[in-house]
């Protein structure tokens, strides 16, 4: 039943959700889930090799967090273990900057949690501004999606 | 200036911008803003005896967080100062939820980084379901933003 | 070898290390080795059905931490998993409390990357003091401590 | 009576508590603690120069924690202030090393919430190896100690 939740997505990794991921009021904090979406794009960038771009970088360029949004549909609690599972959303490809779609699914609930849309601007971390996304980034996710999609 | 940003929100907080709050892309992680809304909005909450449902509470109900929008407008480094200023967005509100708004504006910048969305529903903390806000929260709430709007 | 440095520990968790447990000093931040350390300790305690008194517990007993001491070894970086061991400390026992030694070690480095110790006081939650440890969870901890000697 | 305990340290930082810094426990959690010791320590490495390497730095050198020790004396929770103490131990001064002393204090509570131990050492962050202790940092320490003491 989850595989059927994260079938239309390109990226999906495991995380367990730690017993101090949890606030006072005994769910996991809202702040973790972006922690956790976070995490399922760094993935999703790795595989096409669009780094975040760290200090020592030697390519300056990397996406940079614009918008998200996050639709919490469920608590999680400690134990649990949940898929984040990541697609681009091709429509969205515009020359600097994309969006991507996320589900959060939680093995215990066997259901999803969270609803993530996110937008990613190509910046230049040296430059501190926007950049072209360079053109085979969007033709590995390309294909990437398509064979997905396939 | 910075008076000017914030002059249309009921409840202002300031907080300083920790080193550790910033990531391996040497700005402030995108989590973090949330975690710096969900004080703003805390604080807003404990103006009108809103508060959110802890464990051992008295009172199951609370506001929980049921979706969240953050458009992040700038980067933002330590060290600086920030202010979260929150109201709540009058015309929302619902038999059972409200939205507020929010800006985090830099010090150092002298500018908003971020301007938030969110949506919050009346929630049972016993029942683990939502639940009609409470009249006198609603009045309340209505009360303080008018004064502001004065 | 990874199996050899952990043999002696009675409990053992694996942890993927998220991009976002980095901090601007380009690896993971000091604080994170302590949300590991407590992962593995809750975990221990779960085997032993000792467990952290959350809110609206039933029982108001429940582990508190005392002290900690860590020692960093080695620098941690995303992408990596690690485990997490840990073991009460068995000549540490004493009415109330107890000391549990744990290592962090880095799948990717091959090597132990933190030393952890950690004293832990039985805790009543409610009246907010240090309850004598329960007579079942000694005994329960020692058999579990015995049985991975043997 | 703050202002007692806080007299013999050199470098003083007032924190805000906030709502999301405390765990299922429904207190501060164990981790958060390092967090403001790590603000405390920043701020003092301010004061004299020595500046927490990141990536893009143009000097390789800076502090990196080597060992820590956290006594938790009693919880916090939010809402409160703390304020986190720092001094170096002038005696621990070594070639590549030096430790600092810390206290966090809780200004509802009106006490010690935990004492902190931790040992820096100097470190080339771009050969990844430990470095001395610039001279000109250690005479600006110990400058600025001598003077608190008087």
């Amino acid at each position: 039943m989850i595989q059927d939740l994260l079938k239309s997505y390109t990226s999906v990794i495991e995380l367990p959700v730690l017993w101090g991921d949890m606030d006072a009021a005994l769910h996991v904090n809202n702040a973790m889930y972006l922690r956790y979406s976070e995490s399922g794009r760094i993935a999703y960038m790795e595989k096409i090799g669009f780094r975040v771009a760290v200090g020592n970088s030697q390519d300056p360029i990397g996406p940079i967090l614009a918008e998200i949004n996050c639709r919490y549909k469920a608590p999680l609690t400690y134990p649990d273990t949940i898929s984040v599972a990541t697609r681009l959303q091709v429509e969205t490809i515009e020359e600097s900057s994309f969006e991507m779609a996320q589900i959060i699914v939680s093995h215990k609930l066997q259901r999803v949690v969270a609803e993530v849309r996110a937008r990613l601007v190509s910046y230049n971390y040296q430059l501190l501004k926007k950049a072209p996304l360079p053109e085979a980034l969007k033709e590995k996710m390309l294909i990437m999606e398509e064979r997905q999609i396939d």
